[in-house]
């Protein structure tokens, strides 16, 4: 199995979640325990030498893959989730959405000074959710800082709202 | 480190989601590398004869250590979740909680009747949750369900609420 048996795996849906969206649904992938494998080893090659000490995996659907490269890469794992779910103490922060706008939070004891993190996602698009869990890391202050997704979307040119100084990583792409 | 070391590192938060409960919180055990080592070897060496071939993880803290499992068990991930956020037809149940209901969603294409599949969630509180998962992947039909959670609320007595042809373990009990 390749990486591009697994991007045919992904599943298109059209007009989810809203007209017009045609949703890339890695659930296809996920099901199959090949997939899983060769993706956690992938990532696991790339990132093994960077002396990562946190993965950050964004609500919901990065906890999948983002846990799993925690354990491979023995480091710890935190969530970014939607305001009002985590139950501590939070940095915060709004960013734009094409219609409205979503506040994302994170713990403020989750990290230190001294982390090198992963922030993951299971897809990039426009990048707003990203950018916006770059700046809540930048928040809680961190040696550096690595970006990864299993899908990007090319043509939505998400990685143009990614910091100069932040590094993205993506393994399939349209 | 053992399971009562991490039994130490779960957080009590008073009063989330509402007034009156007494969260326990994971996420001060999942930002440990050395916890989510342990956790995931002693659920491994639970589960590793087992033959399963899916691992089902409830939204969305259970993906954490769900999704791992599926890593070190060479098994599947399938999400279950919230009503609306699953794209493809679905299976839905409808069930009860404290005030008023919610409404949890399987992909109807995610298991077959072969499948061996463990349903993991990070806690078993009422069990209202983990009853109505159990009742989902019935409809879709597989060969044997096992369930687990990292943490039991034995007080609360969610156990019997569990179909008693399903077999549930747990790692820690308060």
């Amino acid at each position: 199995m390749t990486l591009d048996d697994i991007k045919k795996e992904v599943r298109d849906i059209p007009d989810f979640p809203s007209k017009g969206i045609l949703f890339k649904d890695l659930t296809t992938v996920f099901k199959n325990a090949q997939c899983i494998q060769l993706l956690a080893s992938e990532l696991h090659a790339i990132y093994k030498d960077k002396g990562i000490t946190k993965i950050i995996g964004i609500e919901s659907r990065g906890f999948v893959m983002g846990s799993m490269l925690s354990l491979t890469l023995n480091a710890g794992f935190v969530p970014i989730r939607k305001k009002g779910k985590l139950p501590a103490d939070c940095y915060e922060i709004e960013y734009q959405l094409e219609y409205g706008s979503a506040i994302i939070e994170l713990h403020k004891d989750a990290l230190n000074k001294n982390d090198v993190v992963l922030i993951h996602d299971d897809l990039l698009a426009t990048g707003g959710t990203l950018a916006a869990a770059i700046r809540l890391v930048k928040m809680a202050g961190v040696k550096k800082i690595y970006t990864n997704t299993l899908v990007e979307l090319e043509f939505l040119k998400g990685k143009e709202v990614i910091d100069n100084d932040v590094e993205f990583r993506t393994l399939i792409k349209y």
